[in-house]
């Protein structure tokens, strides 16, 4: 298909026809090759003003806290509110084993065949950041296409969380009911991302879910995360990240779950940080790809790539100080 | 004075005429014209086979914990053994300021009049990463001429304390003995880079310092950054971050702080990760500086400057995708 009608079976096509287009779509965006990526900004452009309508959900755990089944449980429940879901991924670990292990559709076995949801998984090629915005375009074809629901959802390892985050409106963390999963968030700086945690599995031992619960809250107001219960009145204007249990495996807690998701989207829509928040990640989006390019085509020129390796070993030898050799190797970078 | 003479003065002078050279040197180094960078790139060159003689301590902490009393009790404890002594500050509001606030030598009165001692304020303007530049290079010529001894400081403020700890071969974080003082380190990813953690103004509160120490223990622990006490007896080979007490108003614990970082040192340098320390962040500093040095140049490619503005108005308010810019953009780039 050329882009053309790439962009009407999106735009205007409807069940498997739409289906079809979108996934050559995303597949066209994924494209390495010159002449495909000139299309693909050609279609992306022209997708781009039926884009943004839809709520952006970043979701992340660590693997065994149950995002599968939240997910799946979460997109059924949204497909009964009447919404078209979208489920993406970033999977880190899919550009080594050159496949997504969290691609595999039968993860989300009803979700998966359900005519309103579209899954796919993540990249399985490429750099972080090129997976990443591999996955910021398939989530603007969604857009498009008319899913008013897209969730990204990440492994909690690695810097996905930070690309995740960086590409939605409100970022979810999961966590098991566990001492010290807390720390290890606020380590990994993945607690200060988080607009929501969610304490997954907290049937399993309601005790420490309580005790978890507690902790992370308390932590994030140490952090300055979370305001202070005299401040509650200021919570309609300015968000105070939230701390909930579920247990997502008895769809218990999925309703209250998209409750607080519902209340951070008006708190945040009303105030003006939504919009805000867009804005900032289209800009450091647009850097970041620009830092890539720019890294790329110094390690592709010839002049470097000759002398590159011969630079950095004496730099490593303590024969040349790390910045001359900086500055002479961007003099052969013309 | 030319490089020639500077070199001579920083290698072969003493007293106040090799105190001159540095300072000179330093003045130079800190240039942004381009004739002074390079005759500052051979000058550092001359001088790096003169150096990586001294031990790098990194010492951070927030406005307030004392590190000013703290660095003036150790380095008159370290000329005391004998030890020649150097003090670099990376402030990063000196740069907001055009002043470091840090700068005033009358914070260290008798440190700062001793003629074992060289103390250097912050680099006043640039970047965080043009004044990290700076001060690797400062570090160089304190080594060059003789001190074996050189410590970073910075504020508990900011990115500088990964820039510190990225130039150090130990990375010293003073806490107050204050809950929540030890989640703020662990959110900012400080507590991670810490290879001791210092609880001064234990005098104040003993109770309190004994709680502190036990908890960030724990912390440390739980982010399974410090070693379970059955370990122990793997210590000789592997160093587990520690957290000790100390009262530098009171000169207590300086010695046995000190005997701490001899016991890093040690270990570090039979296990051979002194060096690859050192290789890593060689390594690391080249291509900080090229990623800096190629942003640079992008901004101000001409045909880039043109457009850039539009661009990005252009990507903020959704018209084109951050992404296709990105690769616009490149293309003007040559």
């Amino acid at each position: 298909m050329i882009p053309a009608e790439l962009q009407a079976g999106v735009l205007a096509g409807t069940g498997a026809v739409q289906r079809r287009a979108m996934a050559k779509a995303i597949t066209l965006l994924e494209s390495t090759r010159a002449d495909h990526r000139a299309q693909g900004d050609a279609l992306l452009t022209a997708l781009l003003p039926h884009t943004g309508q839809s709520f952006r959900l970043g979701i992340s755990g660590v693997p065994g806290v149950g995002k599968s089944t939240f997910i799946e449980a979460l997109g059924l429940y949204l497909i009964g509110l009447g919404h078209r879901v979208a489920v993406l991924t970033i999977d880190p670990s899919s550009t080594v084993s050159g496949g997504s292990i969290l691609g595999d559709k039968t993860r989300m076995e009803h979700l998966s065949v359900h005519e309103k949801a579209y899954i796919r998984p993540s990249p399985s090629s490429g750099t972080l950041g090129g997976v990443a915005e591999k996955t910021r375009e398939a989530m603007l074809v969604c857009e498009a296409a008319g899913y008013d629901i897209v969730m990204v959802e990440t492994v909690g390892v690695g810097q996905s969380e930070t690309a995740v985050a960086n590409m939605t409106d409100m970022f979810c963390l999961l966590q098991l009911p566990n001492a010290g999963d807390d720390l290890q968030a606020i380590k990994k700086g993945v607690m200060e991302l988080a607009d929501l945690v969610v304490i997954n599995k907290a049937d399993i031992d309601p005790d420490a879910a309580t005790r978890a619960r507690a902790q992370i809250t308390s932590s994030l107001r140490l952090l300055g995360l979370h305001g202070h219960p005299e401040h509650a009145h200021h919570d309609d204007q300015i968000w105070h990240p939230q701390v909930i249990q579920i247990s997502a495996l008895h769809n218990q807690g999925v309703d209250s779950f998209w409750a607080e998701v519902s209340r951070f989207r008006t708190v945040q829509t009303a105030n003006g940080r939504l919009a805000a928040r867009r804005q900032h990640q289209a800009g450091a989006w647009m850097w970041e790809r620009i830092d890539a390019g720019l890294k790329q085509r110094f390690r592709e020129h010839p002049q470097i790539r000759a002398r590159l390796d011969d630079t950095t070993r004496r730099v490593l030898a303590g024969e040349l100080p790390a910045s001359t050799a900086a500055r002479q190797l961007l003099e052969l970078f013309d």
